[in-house]
């Protein structure tokens, strides 16, 4: 064995948990956390996972990302095994780019590493799943968060991907610190879409605290996102059925 | 027990198999189908399961979603324990919209079905994974086939999307039937984004077929694209790291 490669077979997995619930983390994710010696993430993210012996949960605050990356890289050069874990998909706002930010910056012997991205279900297609359908036809994701892009741009792109008419899936629409941008946010859908357009406020799916709430952006409030709200909201096809007390939105696969 | 919804227990599951490898099916998936009596789908999807005595196999022809969905739904009111499948997501361009476009036109009691959507790994995410991380800031997912829409639109969802700055996934680039269309694309995004943009042709991902090919839009040829490929076009910020004869491609967090 020569090089940081084979030095006692240590390895980086970068892992998607899934929205919450267990029954939706694939075998291949389970396997990784039952081989890994290491797992690191966001501290709710890392407490998600039994302890057992033989593995070292390393759990780090929000906004560390690039230097919980580095830890992990240094591990796996180390020799061990070990498991970034992210919530939802590991590619989506998460853990994935901040591992190759830190990879393409940092120690050159990090390269050689046996490093692998496991995809798991996404916050916005768990989301999806449970509203009914309505990222069915085209769409587009934007984080609203404007810790790390200027407010303007995710202004720009909102107005841009409501003159495509896509549907629209939201990442961290709304925290304590920055509670005014979905506000505004709903305000620029309004002038773009119309006060008819359906929005959907997926909160913690799959999880006990799982709500889902249907609307329509006049009625749309600010308050009814926070950190843990997927937030979609309809292309002008989105449509919605009523059954039984809930309401299945859906896009048509066919533009009418 | 009263009406459809009692009737020998009969429900509807909507539910994604990932993009081909066993591993990657959710444990709450393969329980539903462990349950079903009958499975409906696409041949070649429904084919990816183990036949199994009181498992009813209902394979049908691709473009024949519409009446899959009706066959389904009558299923489940009639008392079976019908799964629905797809490959990768079922609501990203799959069935999940289809069922509900039959639900919505059909039979009134077919309202009152215990129906859910259990999500999948879908295409992009799987590619994603594979490549590294090109969807780890806002982007776009577009359906290049024009069955269900005008191709005015899918050009005209290029060029905002373009403008957005998204990075971009797309489903069904290229078939036999209407190969010119993904030459198109291709040209449309040359002149939107420039020749240097990154994209990768992510095919058959987690089968034994996979393969990953990345290059820039001067370099990408229309036939590198089939109907099992799922293409990425990266944003401006995408970028690629070189390592062991392999390309990394991401999109780094922040825009820089």
């Amino acid at each position: 064995m020569t090089g940081t490669e084979g030095r006692m077979g240590g390895w980086l997995m970068i892992a998607g948990l899934g929205p919450g619930a267990e029954t939706m983390i694939t075998p291949e994710v389970s396997a990784a956390l039952a081989q890994a010696t290491d797992v690191v993430g966001y501290v709710p993210y890392v407490e998600r996972l039994a302890p057992r012996p033989g593995l070292m949960r390393h759990g780090s605050d929000n906004r560390e990302e690039i230097r919980r990356a580095e830890q992990a890289l240094q591990l796996a050069a180390d020799g061990h095994r070990v498991v970034v874990v992210s919530s939802g998909d590991p590619g989506v706002f998460a853990m994935a780019s901040a591992v190759f930010e830190a990879l393409e910056a940092g120690d050159p012997a990090w390269r050689s590493l046996d490093i692998r991205v496991l995809p798991g279900i996404s916050a916005m297609l768990a989301a999806s799943a449970r509203a009914g359908a309505p990222l069915g036809h085209d769409f587009c994701c934007i984080n609203l968060s404007d810790n790390l892009k200027p407010w303007a741009l995710i202004e720009k792109r909102l107005c841009l991907a409501a003159e495509a008419d896509f549907a629209m899936a939201f990442y961290n629409p709304r925290s304590a610190s920055r509670p005014e941008g979905f506000a505004r946010t709903l305000q620029v859908l309004r002038d773009a879409c119309g006060p008819e357009r359906l929005i959907i406020f997926a909160r913690a799916v799959s999880t006990p605290q799982e709500s889902i709430r249907v609307c329509t952006l006049a009625e749309a409030q600010p308050e009814m996102a926070d950190m843990r709200t997927l937030v979609i909201v309809g292309s002008s096809q989105t449509r919605r059925i009523e059954r039984d007390g809930e309401s299945l939105v859906y896009t048509p696969r066919s533009v009418s």
